[in-house]
């Protein structure tokens, strides 16, 4: 059996959370739930063409629009939300790229701040074959065209942070958010510690692919229909989000400057093979610093977040988290089997 | 005249606000309040004697209790809010600091994460000489006792943050919050751009004095009885707090990694000369490489501080936010004549 | 036809060179001849089981040994040098790897000072099955063994540094130098700038595998026979260290904080795809935003380096660095069959 | 009795160093010596007038002369060199100053790499009033002049480095080297940890004076007329820069990100606590959070620098570094006395 099933459509501009923590609950469920969902794109759905430039036709703070939160019952502080997608479809045959002033890892920005003029605000169309699932580069200001494999994946999973804060949802944290790893693909489990009761999930900034690093900033946006289970680990802490595919258990880590965000993901690894896999502490430290890949997520938001890598495989014989994994995607096997 | 006056002294625990924004006000003032305040230390109190360890007797999330906020009539996002600190008195004969575990800039932290263990948990309490102003070190581990001037301070000044958010009053960043710096001083008035209706002011963790950096992440922590003035400027956008003294404009930035602070503060710096000195801008870039006197706030908090303080004989004859600091100064000489 | 061959193994520890820039020539080699090389470990060969602590058996300055420097007829400022590696066997059937008090991601570091006290200092032995191509791993305070893929590559590729400096060869930058990167590996072509006349190219510090990041600062260290052809393109500068694989071009920086390094090495990717592949600035920076994949190779090194990795089919029809990399892998396999 | 005195004034381009390590010493000198001796500006001076382009007039890497090395006789590793600055004269009655193109703190570099164009590049020619001690700034966009008081400087002061490197004269490290610290100016004792025989001391980069983080990457540029007498510690070591004036004692620490800088130099200083005036370690930490200045020295060179300095009277009596300074102090005044 496959759980209860909960559809949640936004459609109008206020039913998005913009914020996680803060933000009311849309709806609430019990752990087990699928969840049909759609999100919009990161501008809101306002980046339509080469003309609409998000200097004009974004209104900040509106921004990076979370379909959510959801309230999942039982909830606590000290649990662990499991989040497995099932699957990242984009709604549209489009998708928008853009540079946007001061923002990136190649332009002076709000922060890394300087005296120069902004770089030109550009805006690419990217035209998507759902069918063949490519996405098709179209140069600006030549005549280059070429199709990249469509990967879609969640730039922005996350939960209401804690210390009773609200964050915007650009921004990743110990909360998740605005992680924009390439990681967060269909068929993965995202594992995120509960801050609040309920703990308050919601997701958005759906990307049909992305580079790691999003070096502009912008990755290829797009709006998404997404179908995710949630499930809770009681009792069980999760200090930075989790990620689990069928081969690899993932940390991430998201801070400023990057070797943070790297130390944060490295060492959680580690913690990880301490915990699950009954590894000694300094013994993992050396099989992960052989065995990890370590690609960046994104280098460009307000914390610049690091992922590490590991393959099962190469494990003592134990199951991360409890399992949780494997049970979900049995689940979405059974509810996909169905649908 | 000295303006209306407003007493607030929070007494139970549940009267101060630990996030900017996200909390109710606690009273609605005009601009030109004079506002006769107490604040309690960052440990809320908690830490009395060499036996309470922060892990211990700290209850987290309830650190850095902040008094306020207070809703100002008529501020607007595209304000500036200036608060004017007459005084700031120790209202108690002693002050605590500690290391704490994984916190300051001589240890491995949550974010700087490392496989290391914590450094020791220790307290010290400082006694103050109120009449002669000092301090008194006492060491912990050997004879030593040695008196430093006292030089009280406000290590959080803030108002409620853009985009929605709430943030942890440990949090230094463009709304202000608890950048930890020794130049918060009686005489100095603080700017700060309005992000909310009513700005949301609010100000705690004083300090009987502070080293440049906060090295240890710990002040000299104490009570306070504080008196500010708040004032507002109509449409003068403020991007990052600034300070004036008689004798120094200051700019501050909050960020990660520390140069990044330091570019915030010192961009800052250069676009204050050029709005409210007209001097072009690569005229005031020179003039201030020369000219800066960089001092640090803190390197320890989530982000770390720098400021940029130049002296004001060196300006062109133009007034600095359009001569608030000196209408202030001369509010506070009215209001303290009349004490 | 395969070029001259020159076979060069170092044997007396006062063979090795120890900096790049500094050291005198070994031998003089026209471009295009294949060199037969062995390397020693980076430990000097010292750390031969668990009882040899590289604070006891390690003389500095005297580690990572350097086969070389080569200097190479004709090569001046201005020009670059490629270096394809045709092959890189382990010499030995062990390898080792160890913490390092002090140095490492997940401790305090000289640079990023703190007063805890080091980590265990501690050797793990790797058996080396060369013939199926497996490395075993051995827990020192548990039972757990594991066998990971060898994947043999070398930390350290450099030529002398510009500026008139010597560096040691601990350090990666401009030069090459101790970048760390597993891609390193047989069949790469590795392009470094010329600083000075003859190059002066080196190599060392074979790894039999390495996880990206380095993490606690060593790899599975290994003595190797290495066979490379250098060549030469006359009037080509070359900024930061680049490779060619036969799918990937792939721009290296080494800097620190880690975005800088990111930041250098997806700016000559950019830069790369201009000069290259002829697509205009802000079209190859939105292309490679989306397509990069950004491996890091460490994050422990005086400097930390950045990889940026991009498909060749993703790209104009066009040759990068006039087709070396195509002609060298030509080369080797005359080479190789000759053999 | 003032010690033996050597006068050195290199007249041709040739007659300089641009490198610690590597150059060899141009005068043999015992220890106690004084040294009279003069020093070009970091341009060679060539940067006359305001049409002098450092991009046109400079013939990289010949940037940044300095005088010497000297060999300090009986110098070896393990002791500590004291250079004393007895006095410290602009030579010429104008400085200059510049932008340089992708160098300075509000500008992308080749490190913090981006796409934007570079920033203008311009000079200011600053008129010197010796007798009055001041810096005159005129604007070069407008009509601006005002007065800085001159406080002359050394931004270069330096030893051979360890690890048999030579280090561009452009780069501050352990070995100290363009540490650009105002600190650094008569009056002051700076310690240096010798790294091979003879020390192979050398200075230059004289500033008339400098900004704290010479934010534009170029101060008051000027030849200087300096004299300091050197002094041998023997088997006293010194891992980083230290500095002392009759009021304060003050550690460097020149790395990136900056924060590490800080690290540094808070550690070194809270060690130097220890060592020389015998205060446990987590009381020197305690004492040197509440206590410290810590000024900012340069934010642009290939490595940040900060300073961590401390007021003596705070501190238990004993005398820094065996009481070196005031020795040197009191020679200084011998040989003031008579020339």
């Amino acid at each position: 059996m496959s759980g209860p099933v909960l559809t949640y459509r936004p459609t109008a501009i206020g039913d998005y959370a913009w914020t996680f923590g803060g933000a009311p609950p849309v709806a609430r469920v019990v752990p087990g739930t699928v969840l049909e969902l759609s999100t919009e794109d990161c501008f809101a759905g306002r980046v339509r063409g080469t003309g609409d430039l998000v200097s004009q036709v974004v209104e900040f703070p509106f921004v990076n629009p979370q379909t959510g939160p959801f309230y999942v019952d039982g909830a606590e502080p000290g649990d662990t939300l499991a989040v497995h997608f099932v699957s990242i479809e984009p709604s549209r045959d489009w998708a928008a790229s853009t540079t946007v002033p001061l923002f990136g890892a190649l332009t002076s920005t709000h922060a890394t701040a300087g005296l120069q003029d902004a770089l030109p605000e550009v805006v690419w169309i990217w035209q998507l074959d759902r069918q063949r699932r490519l996405c098709r580069f179209e140069s600006r200001f030549g005549q280059y065209t070429v199709d990249l494999p469509m990967d879609p994946m969640h730039g922005t999973v996350g939960v209401a942070p804690a210390n009773l804060e609200a964050r915007s949802s650009l921004v990743p944290d110990a909360h998740g958010g605005n992680m924009d790893t390439p990681e967060m693909r269909a068929g993965v489990t995202c594992y995120l510690g509960v801050n609040v009761d309920g703990a308050l999930f919601s997701l958005g900034d759906g990307h049909a692919r992305q580079g790691e690093g999003e070096t502009c900033g912008v990755a290829v946006e797009c709006a998404m229909d997404t179908v995710v289970i949630v499930d809770l680990m009681k009792n069980r802490p999760c200090p930075w989000p989790r990620l689990e595919s069928d081969t690899h258990i993932m940390s991430t880590g998201s801070a400023r400057p990057l070797e943070d965000a790297f130390r944060i993901a490295q060492l959680d690894l580690v913690r990880w093979l301490e915990e699950d896999f009954g590894l000694p502490s300094l013994d993992a430290y050396q099989l992960v610093s052989q065995g990890v890949e370590s690609p960046l997520a994104n280098v460009v938001d307000p914390n610049y977040t690091s992922v590490a890598k590991f393959r099962k495989q190469w494990l003592p014989a134990a199951a991360a988290m409890d399992g949780m994994h494997a049970r979900l995607r049995e689940q979405a096997s059974a509810y996909l089997a169905t649908r």
